[in-house]
């Protein structure tokens, strides 16, 4: 068992990425499909518009008829019917004639300019026309929009209301996207109950099931909370299997202290193997990462912010391959708001407020529940660095999936 | 009837202000929570932590017992029993006693401060400490992370993960969140047809009723699409009633012809009033804001980016509103990539898309699915300029809630 042999956090993310998990996929009406993740490419299977199509109320011409309008010599264009949206023309326009045409409307044959109804002077059946049109005035051609073929959606997309509305504009109104991968979700700790449940003397409430449960969900997989486990091995044990039954991945947190952590690792490795025991990072030190009947598993550390930024560097990695999300985890670009001191030889991550493009470390100590619903993401300070300078430029990898 | 009569934005805006949506509140669990709007201001209902904890593995201590403590002379501690997290000490510690604690747990009584055990020399049923520890040493105190009766979230909050967590440490596990206001859409004409039927000569695709469905449904409302009606009044009416029994507000869009608005605004007429029909923006002068029944229904353009510009100009404001989110429409400030011209006497919005702090307008026309798809959001040309210069600094309206 690899007991507490401290790695990189490089050679951790190899172990991670090796895992594979399972790859579902379904379909689902476009109506159901706002927030899920596109599983293919999506091609349009039809042009936009699907034909010339007027973009104005008015008179559909043979531009070629009007190129010698002028005020001193107006043209005269017979008016032979009229075309609205949704209609065939059954006309075919001919020289010198002109349909009345709504805009959305189909353009007749030979036609390919419409002029606005403003723009001309009705006179029973003939428009008067000063100023000549040219080829494409008015219209929009077939494809012009979209084209036939074209790329629309990229495999990995989360859609938004753009992109549902884009796969309407084509037509599709089924879409292949990815199952959520189910992560099962324990929390540990004989000092820990569920909220709504009374507080004992000595007892806290729960807070990583539900943080790591709705971050899944966030992320667009699908977070179920097991429960809380006792600090002995058949509490453990129990949780773990019940939890291998619906997880396709299982994540711990806790517990505190030095000899929970040892536990966990040794019923993880007595079900299945430990990979990893022991990151160079602080917070996530004594993290585990291990594999039971071929599904990951995860033993994060207690402290909310410590297990919350090892979610965010270890498993969302993970969970964003399996849906077609590679290297999708949010970074931005900011400049720290005041020096900030680490110990050198310890690679250590900082939660941090972001106002505008100022990140504001928060220094409560991973203990403070608040420093991690305060904070929008973290920063890094490398091994070989003790501080930070007041307006440095950091990158900050955020709480936000 | 208000035919075409245009008034400016502003006043616009204060008509749709002044309707009342119904204020729904329902009690969800804390696992169905995620991404709801809190009805109310929620404050914690009791300390975190709730005792004075330990936040290392090591030995509860009277910190004044060690003041005297050094390496040329350490003081010696008695252990007298250890306390583990979830447990209440029966001990209380006298003069020169300690207790064994691990991290999380409740520290005895005149103990105020826990020294790591790394930092300690235990000999038998003795430590040996070399140095001195102050008083809340390696101790988290009762309220320290959060207070009991402090405001926690205020009304109009939409939950992420980091909100439940914190409803979580709190002990919270029932939330009052808004009902999701119901939004009944329509689209109209006779060439559009929906998304999976075949598109005959001269049809189009529905994207309005996707668009704002899902608009609808990603700013905290429930969509719902109610069909598209044919460019007659019978179609119209029996639509616009189907909407009125289902939805909170409703919402057409389209026609697209001059002849089909004012079919629209004659229907509601004569089923209600219309407050608004015009308004001084491009795109949105034909715009109908009216009242059914006493259910506010907006009549928005039908090319789709006119359509969700005035959705989002007029319509999420009041959806906000009623979901205690007055004034949250995002905005960003951005510089224009170049030069962009408009007409003299226009209040003109236009189509943007965000690179970075650049917004790079969309020059496609409104007509063009596309360039709402591509768009992030929209800047506004004021009526009384004509151009907007490249690098000069816009407002951006997101197009996102």
């Amino acid at each position: 068992m690899a007991f507490l042999k401290v790695i990189p956090l490089e050679e951790a993310l190899k172990v991670v990425l090796s895992f594979e998990l399972p790859v579902k996929v379904e379909e689902v009406d476009l109506a159901n499909a706002l927030g899920r993740i596109v599983a293919e490419d999506v091609y349009s299977p039809t042009d936009v518009p699907p034909f010339d199509r007027a973009t104005v109320d008015g008179y559909a011409v043979r531009a070629e008829d009007t190129f010698m309008a002028s005020e001193a010599s107006p043209v005269k264009l017979k008016v032979v019917g009229e075309v609205h949206a949704g209609e065939v023309p059954s006309i075919e326009l001919g020289k010198g004639e002109t349909v009345y045409i709504s805009t959305g409307a189909m353009l007749p044959k030979n036609a390919d300019a419409v002029i606005q109804f403003e723009d001309v002077e009705r006179v029973n059946d003939e428009i008067i026309i000063q100023k000549p049109a040219y080829p494409g005035l008015g219209v929009m051609k077939k494809g012009a929009d979209i084209e036939k073929g074209k790329l629309l959606i990229k495999k990995g997309t989360k859609l938004t209301f753009k992109e549902t509305a884009l796969l309407s504009a084509v037509g599709i109104h089924k879409v292949r996207v990815f199952k959520r991968p189910r992560v099962a979700v324990i929390s540990t700790g004989n000092e820990v109950v569920l909220p709504g449940q009374e507080l004992k003397p000595g007892q806290i409430y729960d807070i990583n099931g539900r943080a790591i449960t709705d971050a899944v969900n966030e992320l667009g997989g699908e977070g179920i909370f097991i429960g809380i486990a006792q600090d002995n091995r058949d509490s453990l044990k129990e949780l773990i299997e019940r939890a291998i039954e619906v997880g396709d991945l299982i994540i711990l947190s806790g517990g505190a202290s030095g000899g929970m952590r040892d536990l966990t690792a040794s019923v993880i490795e007595e079900l299945g193997e430990v990979k990893v025991h022991g990151i160079a990072i602080q917070p996530g030190k004594p993290t585990i990462i291990g594999i039971v009947k071929g599904k990951p598993i995860f033993g994060l550390p207690g402290y909310p912010t410590s297990c919350l930024t090892n979610f965010t560097l270890l498993i969302a990695p993970l969970l964003l391959k399996s849906l077609g999300r590679e290297g999708k985890v949010k970074k931005v670009k900011a400049k720290l708001k005041h020096k900030v001191f680490s110990v050198k030889g310890r690679r250590q991550f900082l939660p941090v407020k972001l106002e505008g493009n100022i990140a504001v470390p928060i220094l409560k100590g991973s203990g403070a529940v608040t420093s991690f619903i305060d904070a929008d993401g973290f920063i890094e300070i490398p091994e070989n660095v003790e501080s930070l300078d007041e307006g440095e430029e950091v990158e900050v990898i955020l709480f936000s999936f």
